[in-house]
Parts: structure tokens; sequence; C-alpha cells
């Protein structure tokens, strides 16, 4: 444990660079917490010849990634090539067959197929992926050892950085949300492709990692229920700032006594609640447990250096040989708890519609609600103009998921309503 | 590895009763993080016969705690007597010197004593202290572990929720100092002699060992400049509000060119900022670093259950055998950087003094400021009461404590300067 950890890299974007320049600059500092130096000794990538704006003098530079899996000078292969399946999932099973450790941030891959690679690990150190969840937010560390003794009520926050800064552009600068996607993408925070981002599918994998490690269960993305923000507007927004609420897209897990509840939506959270004062691209996790009650973190959750801190911090365990089980505990120690349903859920909710302004729409709307026993807290209606369209916001008290979503589908088959009406769960959270 | 990890426990007050109920309830979530069961074998408390609300039935009852030191079947001792001297620091002393790890929740003992500790360890586990700080926040573990890879730049925070406790009560109910001192002591929040609270030394243990920690060097308690609250008063939170600060307690450690500055006292700090949102008995740290930027970690900072959490979190990592030297690194890897006094310090300020209220004393004011350099971005005299008595703010630009020093002296012997002005320094954090 005297001699230096050897690193091989799989992948040099804007992560791998970022993790082969703090190894770089960072080396005093981190060999002292490591207890060794942690060097990399060979890197692998698409292009050979793009500038990373890095130095890989004396790294070997190896064209075929599945090398590193197998190669006796690597101690360590750090996978950041990204996705689900190909080339990052063939690397990561390949060095786990081999019963080398791997790092990685990777979050599509451990929560797709988190479980089938934990089949994988024969003993040792495994798979470790704290930079999967909340770039530079020790997350991870924080529910498998620091918070180790609790039992887990919830974990929930905002997990994607991109959404978050766009639902703070749309209310600060009152924007719409096509136009708030065209200015993220111009500035490099959203991709040309934003589907993984804004339709949530980003937060349900991180969702579904932190859920099987708070509550001891293997990681179950199947079982997300996920809605991303397309459907949010300026009205929306404007509308819950009226009523003192803040728009997130949050990912929520929680025990009941039927389950675990896993679920990414947008929710009204209200203004003074932790997760409301969470703006811009940074991320948050609150974790609720009993004894501890509730522990609020905060940081980037996205970017070279969070996400590079994030990856070298598992290789400083590595190199001390601290070692955690995947999911916290052994395979055989973790339950099968049930999944909950989403029609299973119970909340409250806001429901925003745009409907003709004639008379007795809203007696049409209320009457359905009524029928399916849902209970109404609040009705705005602002502005008025005879024969236009105008935007009219219901709050419900709590009520049944399964209720609600039938009620929607007659609401927004009434004639008055004139455009899909936009559902957003309210969370005190 | 596979036999049970068997604890004592020295002193079963709110805390050690908190332990050993956590260590009951939640044993089956504990023994699958912990890979084993972590049972208690032995206590040792002063009284036998009072009622803890716990069972402490199979459990061993030991008259002298310092026999748990050398006891063969005790694996750990969980040290929760309290104190740097005494019972408390005979007993660590004792355990490390027989080799046997020590969990312990004392901040005053590792504040003032770590460096000897540290040197009676000789391989193994030795120390373990996550619950000395800030209650159930995992602190320790996030910066000498999950923020390992960074170059920290500050540590700062709220650390004593008595004293934020009762900030919060004056801003909400516009009480004066005593009047809230009196009321949090007859809700059990304030202890009857509440000076280590109150005088900062509380926050000033706790800051010492995070400076330790974040900088890697070792514990200088006796460099931390160290202001309480007692002269806080209505008046100057009312005039804080007015500027949109809350003032807060705080614990700061940064690292300049200079060295290594550590001190604690009450700050205003701007309402938006995380810290100014903080209320009532929670603690916050800002941990800085590079690359990771900011990172915010809030939750309740003391009380049975948070603290509990914290010593069992330690005792999990024992029985995985997952070892982390005492301040992150090993002795002989830490640094010896200075510590900076705080003359040297440089920052704004919020002068308050009570002034009689007739021509003339505004201009003998400012002429002290001026002549020591000191310029001035706002002046506040809300009121007019002419020869009576009335409160002034001033704000000043950054400028040198020394200097402030200086001008205080010269401002409290002005003859129409009525009390001893109050100074709290202004922070960005």
């Amino acid at each position: 444990m005297n001699g230096e950890l050897s690193v091989g890299i799989a992948g040099l974007g804007t992560v791998g660079a970022g993790v082969v320049r703090l190894l770089q600059e960072n080396a005093a500092i981190i060999a002292a917490r490591a207890g060794r130096p942690v060097r990399v000794v060979a890197v692998s990538a698409r292009d050979r010849t793009r500038d990373r704006g890095v130095s890989l003098e004396g790294i070997r530079w190896v064209e075929d990634p599945l090398v590193l899996a197998t190669d006796p000078a690597v101690d360590v292969v750090v996978e950041l090539i990204g996705g689900a399946s190909g080339a990052a999932r063939d690397l990561v099973e390949a060095a786990l067959a081999a019963g080398k450790p791997v790092v990685t941030a990777n979050k599509a891959l451990i929560a797709q197929a988190g479980g089938d690679l934990a089949g994988l690990i024969r003993g040792g150190p495994g798979i470790r992926f704290e930079a999967a969840v909340a770039g530079g937010i020790p997350v991870i560390k924080a529910l498998r050892e620091g918070l180790g003794a609790n039992r887990i009520a919830s974990v929930s926050g905002i997990f994607n950085g991109t959404c978050n800064y766009m639902l703070t552009r749309m209310r600060d600068e009152k924007m719409e949300f096509a136009d708030v996607l065209a200015e993220a993408q111009a500035l490099g925070y959203a991709e040309a492709d934003p589907s993984a981002d804004i339709d949530g599918v980003d937060t349900a994998h991180k969702l579904a990692i932190l859920a099987a490690i708070a509550f001891g269960r293997q990681v179950d993305f199947g079982a997300v229920h996920v809605e991303g923000i397309r459907r949010i507007s300026a009205v929306d927004i404007a509308f819950a700032d009226e009523l003192g609420y803040r728009i997130k897209l949050l990912g929520i897990a929680r025990a009941s006594e039927a389950g675990i509840e896993t679920r990414v939506h947008p929710a009204m959270v209200p203004e003074n609640s932790a997760l409301a004062k969470v703006d811009g691209v940074n991320n948050a996790v609150v974790i609720s447990g009993e004894p501890v009650g509730d522990i609020v973190i905060q940081g980037r959750g996205a970017g070279a250096g969070p996400t590079a801190s994030a990856v070298v911090a598992d290789l400083i365990d590595l190199a001390r040989g601290r070692q955690t089980p995947m999911l916290g505990m052994a395979p055989d120690a973790l339950r099968s708890e049930a999944s909950v349903p989403m029609a299973a859920h119970r909340g409250a909710y806001c429901l925003r519609l745009m409907v003709l302004d004639q008379p007795g729409v809203i007696a049409d709307v209320t009457a359905v609600l009524r029928d399916h026993g849902i209970s109404l807290e609040t009705m705005l209606q602002r502005g008025r103009s005879p024969g236009d369209v105008v935007p009219v916001v219901i709050i419900t008290h709590e009520t049944d998921e399964a209720a609600m979503a039938a009620a929607l589908v007659q609401i927004a088959a009434l004639p008055a309503v004139q455009e899909p009406p936009a559902l957003i769960r309210i969370e005190q959270a």
C-alpha cells in the first residue's frame, strides 16, 4: 500500500481532462490524503490530436479502452466514456471481471445496469460512483457512511443543474421555456439534444441510485415515475410566485408503509423551504433520517471541477484501502422492498388550465373535480378578457394521484379548455 | 471481522443514552451497513440508579470508566464524559495507549489536546470524533474524505445551535439578549452557566478542529480569535435588518498568503447568503475548495439524536475497518503553516455607538476614523432626541483590524460616547 496508485482513464472529455488536471495540480494534497501518490499512467479517448488544455506528457495513450481492464500496470480504471451500454459498459464489465476496481461518473450505467454490475464484483473494492450523483456534493458517502446509522425516511432534491438554471432564468427574466432553452444551449449549459436533462431522465438516474443506497435495496430505475419541465410556462412560474412557491424539478424517494415511492417531476415548493432557495446550476439534496433529522447539502452538481473532485475522492478511498459495499451493505443484506406505483401517490396538486373566458367554465371544471372527490384549496383567475383564452390556476387539497389523473382526462376534454392542462405537484420539502 | 463489534460507553448523559438507544432501535440497519452487529457490552456513568429512558439490560455496569480502556471484551471505547481534562482525558489516553480505538464527541478534548492524543496513537484506527463538530452533519468525513482532493480555501459556518437560536429569537421577537438567554435557559437550550456557548468557546473548539483538517496541520486552538454574542443588542439586529444583513455567530478559517486565519465572532452576513438563512438551533458549514467550489451542509448541530448518529457512523467505519488518519493525513504529512494573528485581519466593519444626541458628535467620530485611514460606506442615525442617548451605526469599507482597534479605543473615550462601542464584522460568506 505504499507504492503509488496507478490510474487508467477512459474518456477525456471535460470531466476526464478535469481529473487529469486535478491529479496534477493538487498532487501533493491528494498524496497526503491518499497516503501515497495517485498518478495517471494511461489514457484512452477517441481523438488523440485534440487539445484538452492539459498535459498528457509521460502518460501512455491506449487506442482500445478495453486494454485498461487487464493492464497489469493499471491499478484502477476510471470510466468517463458515458452511456448505459456500449464501450463504457464493456469496459466496466471487463475490469470488474478482471478484479480491477472501477471509478465512474456514469449515472446511466449505474442506474440501468447497477444490479448486473454488482453481480460481477468478486470481493474487493468493486465499483465506486460518487461522481454519478450531484457532482461535487459527497452525497453517496454521506448516505452510505456518514449517515449510515439512520433509518432514512426520504431523499429528495435538485439533481439537474441545467433544469434548475432554466427554471431560475424563467423566473428571474420572465422568459418562456423555449427561449431559455435556446439561451442555455447557446451558453453550453444545455446540450444540442437536451432531452436527457429537460425530460427528467438524468434526474431519474440519480434518484434511482440514491434511493437504492438510502433504502438498502437494488437499483430500480424502471420504477421511477419521470416527468420533465417542457410543459412549464412563464405563467406557471408567475402564479407560483404569487402563491408563495418556487417551481423546481425534483427527484423524490420516500419510504411509506406500502413501500418505496420514487418520482421525478416539476414541483411547487414553499418559497421558504431549503430547496426553493437553490438557484442557478446548483444541486441540493435533502436527506431525512431518524435520528439525525434533516440534512441539506448544496453545491455545484456538474462541470469539470466538481465532478473531478468526486472522482478523485473515490481514488483516495481506494488508495487508503477504505472499502464500502456498492450500495452500502452486502448484497445479501439488501431488502426487497416494493416500489409504489405513481397511481398510489397522495399529494396536493396545482392545475393550470388555458380556458375560454366565458360563463360556466369554472363550474364545469370544479364539477369534474368534485365528482372525483377532489377538494379545492385555492382558485385563481387573473385578468378578464371575455372570449379570449385566459389562464386559471387551481390548487387542490391532498388527494389521490389516480383520482387526479382521471379528473384531468375529463377536464382536458371540456370544450372551453384550449390546451392540455399543466399539472404541478405541491411538495412541502 | 465477522464477529460483532463490542462497544464500551463511558458517560450516559443525553448523548450516551442516545447512542445506546440508537444501537438498539436501528440495530438491523446498523449491522447491515457495518457488516456485523455493533453492540454495547459495557457502560460506565456516575449514577447507576437514574432512569435514562433506555434499557441497559444485558449490559455490564462498570464503576471505573478507566477499566474500559483495557477490558479485552471491549473493542471500542466511546467517551461521552466531556471536558478537556480529568476523567475523559484519562480514559482516552489509557485506551489509545492500550491500542484500543476511541470514538468521542468531546470537542474540548480534541481542540485542546488533539496534538498530544495524536502522539499516543500507534497505528490502527486511533481516535474518531465526527460527533465533536456540528452534531449530525457529517462534516469531518466530508473534509477528510469526500472533499479530500480539494485545496481548501476556507471553512466557515454556524457551529453553535444555542447562539443561533438566541440570535434568531432576538430578531423574530425583537427581544433583548438577557431576556432571550433567560428564556433559552428555561427551555433547556442554554445551560445554567452559558459561557461556553455565548462567549464563543464552543464554536472556537469546533473551528480549531475543522481548520486542522481543512488545512492539514495540527490543531491550534490557542490561535483562534474568540468573541461571543453577549454584546449584541436588539438595536444591532434591527439596524442589520435595515441594511440587508443578518447577525450570526460565525467560526471562520481561511487560508491566505500569510497563513491561516481562524476567528470566532458575531458577523453581519448578507440576507441572501446561505448562512443568513440558517435559523434556530440549526448548524451549517460552508466549505470552499478548489476545484469543487462551495459546498454548504446544514442540519441539527446538537441533541441526542444527531450526535448519536455521528457517534455510530464512526462505529460503523471501525466495524468495516475503514481507516483515516486523525487529521486526514499522516502526522509527517501535516504542514506547519503559521496562524495569522487577528491584528493582521482585513475586512469591513459595522460599528454601533450609543451617543449623546448633540451637534458635533458625528464629526468627532468620523475624524478619528479618518485619522486611522478608515473610510466610511454608510452612516445611519435613526430618531432624533436632542440631549438623549441615541444609536449611531457606521459601516466601513475594508480596512485593517489593527487600525480599527486603535480607532475604537479613541472613539470609546469621546465624551459623547456613552457605552462601549459594539463592533460587528461584515462577512460576504
